[in-house]
């Protein structure tokens, strides 16, 4: 018997494709979707079959409307993803989130899986176990402005049915850099899984959870998403030994320490 | 060293033994119990070894006591389990799990393992994740039936001592029919798993969980069941491409897509 | 300024109108309604001015769905509020409640006030605090009758947009009668104003809430509830010292006073 | 014995003064600060002893900074109050409080009054109780912004230490307008009550409730906030017979009967 | 109509009879008992009609033994009531509870009010509203022996069957001495309220509450015990004015003003 | 490429190490210490390199105080470890643990792992499922002063900082020794993984967790500190068929059945 073919995500907006995940998620949607539009502020590697590459700042309202035009789906990793003084943080993650969301609303587009941040979350101490439900704890005007987006989300869901999966990604590369992140590592295989599942399961509604590979050691409670079917398959314990090595000792008394956000709480203030 | 034999479920009615879910159990139980009774409104096969088979309507209160005298344990899959209209609701599955629980009271019997049903709560969403101990939401008079014999027996349990496992079984079939069922999907193999955790628990009390198998994608949380000891070993994820195959594409704006219930919600009303 | 006239509940039907509750709120109701239908298997009080009196059973199908037409609201106070055998419970409190809740889908009534029990957790005991959030604990065939309306109402809303508020009454009498009532009591006019407060608020969906006055001593939370807007205005706090004189031992053995559901515990079984 | 002296509220600055609540602070306010600074866009009345006056737009960096030099603390009603298009509340709500909490950080304020909205949770229906540490649903880009603020404060809180106690009004009229806001009602006198608590009360952290009177119809619990001290006087019960006479009719398919929103949920979209 | 006669206490036992609590309630309960033993490890004044003076330590096993002989009900204030070193704690608190359980246990006593101590939970802070059931955070000896008696006695309560309602006093005194005590302030009508109902309740199973008057700041919600059916009557709002003038400062930084504990978190260590 | 080599736990000192646990953990974790200092009461193994061994009991102040000395972390298993007269439980465990508390302040030990026991919980019914933040229900001397010791980690956390993980041990063992273990079974392998996780955590804070292995029955529920990082590997399943074969019978009726304290609910009381 011939497997059947995985089911095909459509014709989907992938916007933030320059950067780091978005250049995984990019390679690895390719092959799923119809369409595959990716875009960017900066250069990406060009278009290749099923793709189209648009270069467009998501401050720009009309470009940002012309993006979303035709796509069944929008995965939105785009704007800022780190630390900044508000102003930056105001117009690309603010403005733009809102700008996608009015397209969206525009151009009929049904299903949104949005890049949020535990970020949103980070003034929960290491030593707390949370889940999507409790209040927000932002660690600076990044994780302000993804759970701004969060609760933009929420409305376009309640006031026009635009569904959202918002993902608090943990620390998503090829591997955890350092003792805090055998907690928040997402590897690039469970990223993919997530953001598919998000985008497959029948009815997403609006739902919030933490993007995260199924570690032994974690803050956070996903129970409450168990619809979206995400089931993570790799783990930060195969690299528990060598970065326990290389940072043998924590000071308890380090608010990068304590609080999940990590070094996020040394950012700032910007002075202006 | 030889294995031990597995734990003897004793002197086992099985009631509804006719019906899909009725037959696998027969055939699974048989060989765990030191008689297995086995009784329908319908025609069964002939008893083999070690089983008695026989024909009582529940509604029949003398042939109900009859059919607990001398068990040790019930498996109460009687009644009707689909959708109708609630004269014949009422009868089978509200007089018949009276009927069913008076005899237990008479004839000492300690232990039932209740089929209930998702049906009880289909009115939550299917972008919500729920437990037992949340409100019921029930989706039709058969849903309301299972309610009814889920209060029922928590009463026989609270003044007469009598145990009752409540299964609220998903989608018991050979393999999910469609993509609803990749969330409610209960495999024959955990479906016994489940009755005879339910059975050989030594403390039942009174409990309620969701009988469903292993999958990535759930509605539910059992953790406040976890004294049972049911560890699903399967899952619906094997089935999940072909399933996605034949149905890509879900209405969202369908009832049946929105709630738990699935279809149930476009069953009724039965005028009369 | 003269003061505004109470909003008129419009057309209203009471059942059970000739018991202890219904010949209160006959009274109270008639002059607030613009009709006020009453019905009883017993006999009743003539109409008068603005009223109507019907005498119906209710497992009389056809008689109930005439009892129902033309009404905006229902009160359901009718069948059996006692613990007795199954069968009487069986045809009065749950025939009877789908038969009311038919007639209510056919003939288009929108709004119904259903008279629930506290019996419906009534195996929580004295020592606890619970709201109607909480899964129920039927002390008897009269507290599974009643969770079955609040179940069945329930399913009425979900799918067919009739709203309902059940009232899990305590004890309403014109004075508590026993030390148990100190915290079950609900006085007359706080009954009334309980009902008249379903009846009016402009969103009532399906909510559960106890029915009790403002005693000192209570075993619910209707927090839950608030939206409703009732505020009782009676307590049993001046018939504490008589009740207590009349009563000065409980037994902490006797399950009576052990369990919210008082002497119920004691009632039954009903051999057959 | 002569009665002492209420607590002073010290410097106090008071944003959004010519507004509707703002003129009502400001006259309570005025007679318990050692100086009250009122600023506004709009014309207020002169100052008077013991007041300042000044004008400055929120969107204006370095003006909010000069108005927030030598305070105490800081009520801040200034901003939208209503729904609008997003670019208008993008710049007096979101960027006009960020402008507030870093003139706060850098000024050295460390106590804030923030006139959040009952909008933030407008979308929880009118048959739901809600407390203030469950997830947000704002009705429009007003409540999102409000929400906005709230989170940013709770920053500027776990951050810097800055206090903030933010205040979902509700309807702060000289009566309640319509029957929702029997609900929502919060008087004058109220609000005066809520907002010296919330600056007099030793230790305020970052706390969240509704500004509310003691309604009896009510949609909200604020026992998580029982610290700051509010106790409610006044009751939108005298308006009720009046409010139900002028509106007696609700439809309750109507979004604005259905959510907690009322009429917000028919604003917008504004198309740009 | 002559008013009935309140529930005598019938033979109840009060320990710590000289301390400042003891005083107030031996006047208080020796009206409503048929007979007060009081004692003591200081001196008492004489006994009055209807009493006992007894002087014994709660150290001494064979004392205590015989201070329960004959007794319907133990009112426990005995011990230290403030922090110390362990080591005195440790025989007045934690030994001392110890012989008046088994004493109860031994001569049959069924109820007991222990008085624990708002220390208990003294690690909360000021700006949080904690309930009984949430975990316990003492901050001190005092408050860890306090905790202590409490589980002992929810031993003895599941184990024995005696009854204990542990009062989490606050700050009972003449009136508020600080700011603080706005929130903890217990009135010593209201203590004999208390004491009175955690007496006479039928059924008080074991049950934990804070003991404090309906003062308008609070950060205790004693919901899960209103079945003990204690009302306070009294407020610390009339000292408020007094209180703020004479304390308008509060360093928000001072342990003593962030955590409930007050000036406990200032005590100790005690080097040995 | 080289595996790196675990994380070194430091100077370690391992109380109780002459017991059932002790001596397994000693061999364990010798090998990943710089320094394991044992000591017990009772006669140990002499001292192999890298350890040290010391003979001294808990209620020796003084000889506790240099057992912490230079010590990096404690783990605490020292003092009775069944049901015993209160007296022996009071020096041992109260007295005891106190000591080594005051210790660690002393000698700047940051980090404790206390032994406790799922005695501390043990009169919840094996029909329930609870996690560590639910109210304490001690089933004897023995779980009381468990409860004790974790109240009193959780001050010294609270005032001074002091790290502590208690560990509700289940039963551990080089296997199960009846049916009730089935749910409470700790393997010795997971027993170490428990302890390796709970000293190497960056942030262990105050946190409570049962110690189990992953066994499919289980009436624990660990989620709250999932932060540890500990996830068992082995089952108590593999002796599933044995353990029921040499019980086939439980007495639903007997408390040590009902119980999760299993026979502890048999010891005592012990008269003197």
């Amino acid at each position: 018997m011939e497997s059947p073919q995985p089911l095909s995500l459509g014709r989907v907006l992938l916007t933030g494709a320059a950067g780091g995940l978005g250049r995984q998620l990019r390679a690895r949607l390719r092959k799923r979707c119809s369409l595959l539009r990716v875009s960017d502020v900066a250069t990406m590697e060009p278009a290749q079959a099923g793709e189209e590459v648009v270069v467009a700042p998501l401050e720009d309202r009309a470009a940002v409307h012309q993006l979303l035009a035709g796509m069944d789906a929008v995965v939105h990793l785009g704007g800022i993803s780190t630390e900044q003084p508000f102003d930056a943080i105001l117009q690309a993650n603010i403005v733009g989130v809102y700008n996608v969301y009015e397209a969206a609303r525009k151009q009929g587009v049904k299903r949104i899986v949005f890049a949020s941040s535990n970020h949103v979350t980070g003034y929960y101490r290491q030593d707390e176990v949370i889940d999507p439900t409790m209040p927000v704890r932002p660690d600076g005007y990044y994780g302000i402005s993804k759970a701004f987006g969060e609760n933009l989300s929420r409305f376009y869901f309640d006031r026009y049915g635009i569904e959202t999966v918002c993902l608090r990604i943990g620390s998503s590369f090829p591997e955890p850099r350092d003792r805090r992140m055998l907690a928040t590592f997402l590897s690039y295989d469970d990223l993919e899984r997530l953001v598919v599942a998000s985008l497959t399961t029948p009815i997403a509604g609006h739902t919030i959870l933490y993007g995260m590979s199924d570690n032994a050691t974690s803050w956070w409670d996903n129970t409450p998403a168990r619809h979206i079917g995400y089931r993570p398959q790799d783990s930060s314990e195969p690299f528990r030994a060598a970065k326990e090595a290389a940072q043998p000792k924590i000071d308890p008394k380090d608010p990068a320490a304590i609080y999940q956000a990590g070094g996020f709480v040394h950012m700032g203030p910007f002075d202006n």
